[in-house]
């Protein structure tokens, strides 16, 4: 069975992993790269090395970075006054410092990540949504800041008035996305956060096409009990207008899913969202097993 | 009293480290920035940064990065087939990203070293010789090569054929080093490889003309027992055609020098070397005591 996941950062990391559990099932993961950015000279990929460090069996505790990783070059930074708040283990830096350089030469982020995802082993395809600049921009009281300085620098206090997604009208698919979804047969959304880290993939207008196109789309809801594991999203929903709940989730998916996945603490959900069919089930994925059963009955094992 | 020392790395930091020991002491070091080489993107000045280090107390074992650091992000970058043969210290790459960025962003390097070397304490001005780009070329069997590459990549294994200081021709002396020299009431020339080290400071001719018109130019051998304590300074002098001993350091300095201090080992050359004033003491610098005494020694205390 062919599958394609567009996916965030832990939810969609951990999802991700469940699925390349299963048998027999060709995987091809569809990251953000909204969230991308420049830190200290070094190419920051959060979403995608979540993706990578979780399907090694890598990744760190904290829903980024590696296991087990040490921080000694992040604390020395702080003797030159450079902002460390974004922390970089020692480990992690090596990935970085390759894909500074392989993308200094040249290289695309896409072949860059396949071969990253090679030396740890992956046998999922994990590529980026486009190898195009493309930054969520998000817009606080203090005005338009990057993804990087609202999540991180200040720790996503604010409340978020909008978002745009910069350099995404003039984005292309990175090579094999929109084929991939055309010809996988079940599209999932997984339960990452839907305006932040879903929405920067769908702005790449030949993605939101394919998926748009495509007869099968579930969407994993990430609300539990009515709000997110980890992470702002319920905050961010409410405050761009989207209605409470998992009926903001279906609507910031509006037109594209065809079947929307909620946790069993949230299935009073069932009866007010219309127009698509609704699974009930638990998705809280805790550990790997919990992800392989999900994904297996995502998948109709 | 105002000193200045021209210095490479190893033996340069510990004759500095010497100097900066006596009070009352105006100690300005001027480094070698031939080996300068970008190295996975990241801006590396190895001799400039072991004057740091050794000045700072937090010098390498070895002759190089920094005491205690551990090795996890060059370990790992074989993981993407990258040639980690120059190894870089987890603590040492946050320097090596910290003097990157600033260059990247326009600063000097005389200017990111002056900050550098304020972070970790160090009262002495350390200096490069230049903020323009200066390469040594090492010439061996197989063609011209980097200092890097011949160093440490190959080992010094090969034979030197020839050096070059590819952009000494327009290179000019970092600002306020020209100033210091004339002003110093003495120059020291650091037990460091007279070629390798030396030269490549010597190649920056408003560096050149203003030791050769200074009155009291001290060069401290490197020799101990005909032999170089550290580093392939012999061999490489003798393939560059000079005389064997101590009389090959006086060349390699002629014009320049007006004292050489020589190794109580090697108090034979004092008879055939001429034109110059021949100091014989212990000059091995085993530890700082050991160095501070040079020092003590060569500022006639």
């Amino acid at each position: 069975m062919t599958v394609v996941q567009l996916s965030g950062g832990v939810g969609g990391a951990r999802m991700a992993r469940g699925l390349a559990a299963l048998d027999e099932l060709d995987l091809t993961v569809i990251v953000n790269v909204g969230d991308d950015a420049a830190n200290h000279g070094l190419a920051i990929s959060p979403d995608l090395d979540t993706v990578v460090y979780t399907l090694a069996g890598l990744e760190g505790p904290h829903g980024w970075g590696r296991a087990g990783d040490t921080f000694a070059m992040n604390d020395e930074l702080a003797r030159f006054e450079l902002d460390n708040t974004f922390k970089l283990g020692d480990r992690d830096v090596a990935l970085k410092i390759y894909r500074t350089q392989a993308l200094a030469g040249g290289a695309k982020l896409s072949a860059v990540t396949g071969t990253v995802a090679g030396s740890f082993g992956i046998e999922a395809r994990i590529v980026p949504a486009t190898d195009d600049p493309l930054h969520t921009m998000v817009r606080i009281a203090d005005g338009w800041v990057t993804f990087q300085e609202y999540f991180v620098a200040r720790g996503h206090q604010d409340e978020v008035l909008e978002l745009r997604f910069d350099g995404a009208d003039s984005a292309k698919a990175a090579p094999g996305v929109v084929e991939a979804i055309a010809s996988a047969e079940l599209v999932i959304i997984a339960p990452s956060n839907p305006p932040l880290s879903i929405w920067p993939i769908l702005a790449v207008g030949e993605i939101r096409d394919a998926v748009e196109a495509h007869p099968a789309v579930t969407a994993v809801s990430p609300l539990i009990g009515g709000k997110t594991v980890k992470g702002p999203a319920g905050e961010v929903m409410a405050a761009l207008g989207l209605p409470p709940g998992n009926q903001g989730v279906a609507d910031a998916y509006a037109g594209l899913i065809d079947r929307l996945v909620i946790d069993s603490s949230d299935s009073d959900d069932v009866d007010s969202i219309e127009d698509i069919e609704i699974i009930v089930t638990d998705t809280l994925i805790e550990d790997p097993a919990a992800g392989a059963r999900l994904a297996a009955e995502l998948v109709g094992r």
